[in-house]
């Protein structure tokens, strides 16, 4: 793509994707951008802009079409390849991203898990192994993974995410409360930091009394 | 307070507070505004523009007083205070934010958990008990509930984030895969939606490529 786009928009498409995918399930098949914005409470012209960064995909009039643009938003996010993950650390939040169906459906195939716990290693979560962590570095060379889960304490992830990337893991989905220190330029790594969303909860609480 | 602070200041304190007991933990007891920038990535003007929003916290030429701007941001985020959490759906996700420990220690605790399936109603995690979610309308009346967590699935989602509110609990976790519908406006949502984290990083990873 030319033109770099802000996160801020790409945060957003996920979002559209969603909305798209409740629209389709109700045989809606064209949607105007006020309808649209009236559902997702923001404004057209934002939903306008932000489509517009990846080539517009309505025509004056006549509204979008809805299957063609979640297919395409689909594509914009990746969805049109499978992708699959590996989660380090099988406790509940593993096993958790593990039995999730839905990361399935939108193409996330979850093939192993890894921990260090004997009670874990062995099991299979929704069929799945839970490998020892010793086993990482063959498991990772024999398979195609596109993204490591990291689920274990904030401890051992800035050695464990290190390890993934000289293995050539390209993409993390950080749960570790901790920002990874990555020795590599060209890994992406999304997080996921449930504390500080809790505390997020917490301050509109108390700004809310 | 009298003015209003943006939800993207908001967003950012939880990372401080992070920051600042990891500084804690290695006996840092001052650190200058740059030192802080080069640790955490953000410029020195963004720190200081942050902490302005609540007054300062800092002496020209003297740095930050670790423990103190401690102190002062989680009492920003309500962290001197606790907070009871029940919890909606006890599948994998439910347990994990049960048996989550670091939630404990920033002073939320959860005290049940609700569910409609038999083989996971009448029984504990770490302790808490499983209710049916028959019994949700009498245990919220009997107890000081401050959050609820909703790991349930996107279809009951709303049924019972209104039931909560009606029940007179002002604050939602969701983590259900939905824009919550609430009538009412006193209500404060934070949401977690994993399946569109997990589309932002496959984004990155077709760009990256």
């Amino acid at each position: 793509m030319e033109k770099e786009i802000s996160q801020a928009v790409i945060r957003r498409m996920p979002r559209y994707y969603r909305y798209l995918g409740e629209l389709l399930d109700e045989g809606v098949e064209r949607i105007s951008s006020g309808e649209l914005s009236e559902r997702m409470s923001v404004t057209a012209s934002q939903i306008r802009q932000d489509l517009n960064n990846f080539g517009g995909f309505g025509q004056q009039g006549y509204g979008y079409n809805v299957s063609y643009l979640y297919e395409e938003i689909g594509k914009i996010l990746g969805l049109n390849e499978t992708h699959n993950i590996i989660i380090i650390g099988a406790g509940n939040l593993g096993q958790a991203i593990a039995n999730y169906m839905k990361f399935e459906k939108l193409g996330f195939h979850t093939i192993a898990l890894f921990d260090v716990r004997d009670d874990l290693v062995g099991t299979k979560i929704r069929g799945i192994d839970v490998h020892h962590i010793n086993e990482l570095d063959d498991f990772v060379k024999d398979h195609n993974i596109d993204i490591a889960a990291l689920t274990m304490p904030k401890s051992s992830a800035d050695d464990i995410a290190n390890r993934l990337v000289s293995l050539g893991i390209h993409a993390i989905w950080n749960f570790a409360h901790v920002d990874l220190s990555i020795d590599a330029t060209d890994v992406v790594v999304e997080n996921v930091h449930l504390s500080d969303s809790l505390m997020q909860l917490s301050y509109n609480i108390v700004k809310n009394h």
